[in-house]
């Protein structure tokens, strides 16, 4: 019997409906880096995506975990301002991910993938969130991601973030995803593989014509790239001396970017770079420390400062 | 007994001096690709470089060829406006280079190098360069750059390229290079390699403090940096679906940067930030085919559509 977090921890949540919703994986990892390691690290795609869009606006977690979930853990998420009446509770074990990091981190093998509670995840979203402007669905099979598509009421922008698993695995219903969203992202060598094309253009050119708007390739450390039937947008990662645990960047970025677009009031070109921007400093925290451990402590100010620094950066006005 | 090429082939040019001089390597090159491969194409730095400056103002050329050196060569360079009255024509045989590109390009092997007439080449700049405001120290020799520099009178702006060879072979005189410019331009693992430094930030502190108050910092792909004590510039690269041909790439940033440098009439971060951009574009046309092939049917015309279309894609305004 699945409890939703508000029954189990009654707060002071507001009834209105968050801003942006985020459905995704919430996790327990195990990590290994060429200089260290961590144990039950908070993690998961919604994890990830609730914290990055906390600094621009509210929102809503959809997401379960096991009774094994510790307490500080939800208290991390609240203190942020997460809403966490979507993340159900059930008995059973969190879903736990390890993995290892060679070389210049840019190698990432999977140790271990136990699904535990997340094997039988329904997403049910509450009453609350039928109504959120602003949807990600955060990295999860696709097929969870069309269930909370079900339940949702009329979005003003649905944002979706895969990865190499489902397209190998449940590329149908990825296409069904596709189809109902606004805006997809994913790596550079996923949309290669997906596609076929060696040429990332004619990769997105195809994907744009299964549905999106928007098609957002991320390219790691070389940035980004936003392709629409208007042309291509380009944009560089924001430097980093050094990158200590890249865990989640891409769930930052996602979920930064829909922050921040849910905080402004237009979903335009210009909005999109705008949120790109601070999805991608979002992430250029994150990283510096393991899982969330830096942006715990940074405030919006911290952030707001370093998109000021990027922007100076790369000379945008 | 050396002949510059006005007395060889006296033709219409202007007694003025250029805004730009450059001074380096000109070659025949042989070059494989994983896909095809040329003999005897025109090549070395100076060749590269002049052709790119020659889009956004007048360049004169520093330059040594042999007696075997194709008419055809001379007939391209005056035909993109490049002052030739430095190039010296010396009996023998032109340096020669040939390389290999293998993978996705990514690594070139030196298959020769010739030196040939430039084994003993000693620039001498005729009287109408001395005045040059903008000087190009493209890459050849340390010790030939410094040749070139005591010859100048009060340039407005020096500019130097450089690479592993020889930063490996005469850092001492690389050294006194760098305390006479203003900008170097060098390979991000160059910078590494030169100063010990992992960190690029580190690395360009390092050097600017040997004296130049601009260190652009060359990344390929991945685009440039600009270190100054003002802080850093980011400059992504200018997207390209496929490279023919690297050679002369960087040869060719350095020239469209100091061209259009020379072309405006400040010297500031925002001047050479304008500066990289045409430096950039000039490049990613040029490496569309081999050698210079694609820069001589190239108009002015068209490199400036591409650097509108480069500034609409990073956002700039």
């Amino acid at each position: 019997m699945a409890n939703s977090l508000t029954q189990c921890l009654p707060g002071g949540r507001p009834l209105n409906p968050p801003r942006v919703v985020v459905v995704g994986s919430v996790a327990m990892d195990d990590i290994v880096t060429p200089t260290a390691c961590r144990s039950n690290q908070l993690g998961g795609s919604a994890s990830y995506a609730c914290v990055a869009a906390s600094f621009f606006t509210s929102v809503g977690m959809v997401g379960i975990v096991g009774s094994d979930f510790p307490a500080p853990f939800v208290q991390r998420f609240r203190r942020a301002g997460v809403d966490l009446r979507g993340l159900q509770v059930v008995p059973g074990k969190t879903f736990r991910w390890s993995g290892v990091y060679e070389k210049n981190m840019d190698i990432r093998r999977t140790l271990k993938t136990e699904l535990n509670v997340f094997a039988d995840f329904q997403p049910a979203l509450p009453e609350a969130y039928i109504h959120a402007p602003f949807i990600l669905l955060a990295n999860i099979s696709p097929r969870l991601q069309l269930h909370v598509l079900d339940q949702i009421r009329n979005p003003r922008f649905v944002a979706a973030d895969t990865m190499n698993l489902w397209i190998q695995t449940e590329a149908h219903h990825l296409r069904r995803v596709l189809a109902r969203i606004d805006l997809l992202t994913l790596n550079e060598s996923e949309a290669r593989e997906w596609t076929g094309y060696e040429s990332l253009s004619r990769a997105a050119r195809r994907l744009l014509a299964m549905g999106p708007r928007w098609i957002l390739i991320k390219r790691g450390e070389q940035g980004s790239r936003l392709f629409s039937t208007q042309g291509l947008a380009l944009m560089p990662a924001y430097p980093l001396e050094s990158v200590k645990d890249p865990t989640g960047a891409g769930d930052l970025f996602a979920g930064g970017l829909v922050g921040r677009l849910a905080q402004g009031n237009r979903i335009d070109e210009a909005a999109i770079r705008r949120a790109m921007q601070a999805g991608s400093v979002v992430a250029s925290l994150g990283v510096e420390q393991f899982g969330l451990e830096r942006l715990w402590s940074v405030k919006r100010m911290g952030v707001d400062a370093r998109i000021r620094d990027f922007r100076r950066m790369v000379g945008w006005r």
